[in-house]
């Protein structure tokens, strides 16, 4: 299943992809969540009744992707943690040493707009840095789960462009600021359920591609702390809750430490794509002055 | 006004704090958001009908202290953004200079309790530690508000007591990990409006007592950047919504750096005391075996 959280004429819905278009679930089933994260936070959500929908919608009720605004998948986590430096080449080009333990900062939903929407560079800054990552999204609230029993804990994978700031990352040794700009990042377009990918997501090919040419590109097995190391340590530490999520870090190739530097300027495309889980899309504008 | 997020019989309810007891809000007001944060980000609430009922409910109707639970006051905030080394003391004590630029870090809800809830002590480290610090809580959503207008948009302050799993976050230069070990932190008891105290909280002083004894004692005036300083210099990065919270940082005293270090262990009270602002007080317990 491909879930969205979608806006068609300012009304917020949740959305599921079938082939031949996006069926309007909150039209079929009122009452239900209208974003995936209070899907994910409902208790009651009958897994059964969501795919009969799905099934039986008929085709001319059908939505195209034109006819909505895709809002981030998960509009309102209780978390979105992210592992910073978490491939090899990626840490390498920091010119730092991998990881011994995962480094973690925190992204705000002030911070995301949804596939499609714009990224907005801000006024302060022209050091506007993407990064291409896969989200794990947790589906099953947990606390001190072993690697063998992490994977029962996910929902499904989405995508991040983890969108950086990078002069203002680097004011300090915390990052929080530099990943916390108004809509500098990108989170979505869809949550794909993790019965549709392989175990822990690996063995896909990740890209990052600037105006169509690649930057980045990785396969996720190569992440130091796969899927199920991040949930087990995690959760040692904290509640991952349902909706919570963790952007697993992101690869090599990113523009800041590229040689002339590359950042994001008003009218690039910037695309994350990863393979079976999908593209999320945006282009970039500037800050409107004040 | 001094506002509370309560239990009284595991429901939920907005409390109002009167010279004689608390009034229950949610009973005189139902369909009114139940949580100070839920009530902050709620455009209907009316301050006119709060202070109404404040002020005709009849004694006979008030709760005790003992009657109910205390919630973290804000216990879902969009966020709760803490400026580290903000103190010159504390910034000399960790051996560092004063920052030139916040230093900022994210605890979540999962790390905190209410004021009288029980810090958890985790089995996977001794090394807890206290930080006494002055929360300011957001009340009108604002975006790149300059320093003479920040002030405007504050709704009121609390309490934090900033526990910290030291090992843990010195593990890597991020400080997420170490700050956000499931109940380690409280906030609390109260929001007391801003009416209520000097502009900016300024001029008040801060304690943070272990079993009693003064560890921490400052000033409020004292903050390398203030409450708005901080809100100014966030607001460039990101909107700070209502409910939105900045912990303000904590001054020298802290155990880690003591010799011999001291850690919060089973058994120990520790109480964040601002004049005017309350008390938050906590006791500490062991997290339960597996």
């Amino acid at each position: 299943m491909k879930l969205s959280s979608l806006y068609a004429n300012e009304t917020p819905f949740l959305g599921a992809r079938r082939a031949d278009g996006i069926v309007n679930v909150s039209a079929a089933l009122p009452g239900w969540p209208t974003d995936v994260g209070a899907l994910l936070r409902s208790p009651a959500h009958d897994a059964r009744a969501l795919a009969d929908v799905v099934a039986r919608t008929a085709a001319s009720a059908l939505l195209r992707d034109d006819e909505v605004r895709f809002r981030p998948v998960l509009p309102a986590p209780g978390k979105l943690l992210c592992l910073g430096l978490n491939y090899v080449d990626h840490a390498a080009e920091n010119a730092v040493k991998p990881p011994e333990y995962p480094v973690v900062f925190g992204r705000y939903p002030t911070s995301l707009v949804g596939h499609g929407e714009p990224l907005v560079r801000p006024s302060v800054s022209t050091h506007f840095d993407y990064e291409a990552e896969l989200v794990v999204v947790i589906g099953k609230t947990c606390r001190n789960v072993s690697r063998a029993q992490a994977l029962d804990h996910v929902a499904g994978y989405t995508l991040l462009n983890d969108g950086s700031i990078r002069d203002y990352q680097l004011r300090t040794h915390q990052w929080t600021i530099g990943k916390n700009f108004d809509a500098t990042g990108a989170l979505g377009p869809e949550l794909v359920t993790a019965d549709e990918l392989p175990l822990g997501a690996k063995g896909l090919v990740l890209r990052g591609l600037l105006n169509g040419k690649v930057m980045q590109e990785a396969n996720t097995s190569d992440m130091i702390f796969s899927v199920a190391d991040a949930i087990a340590i995690l959760s040692e530490v904290m509640t991952l809750e349902a909706g919570d999520m963790i952007a697993t870090g992101t690869p090599g190739g990113v523009g800041f430490v590229r040689n002339p530097p590359v950042f994001l300027k008003p009218g690039d495309v910037f695309e994350v794509e990863i393979e079976r889980v999908g593209t999320l899309r945006n282009h970039v504008i500037a800050e409107a002055g004040p």
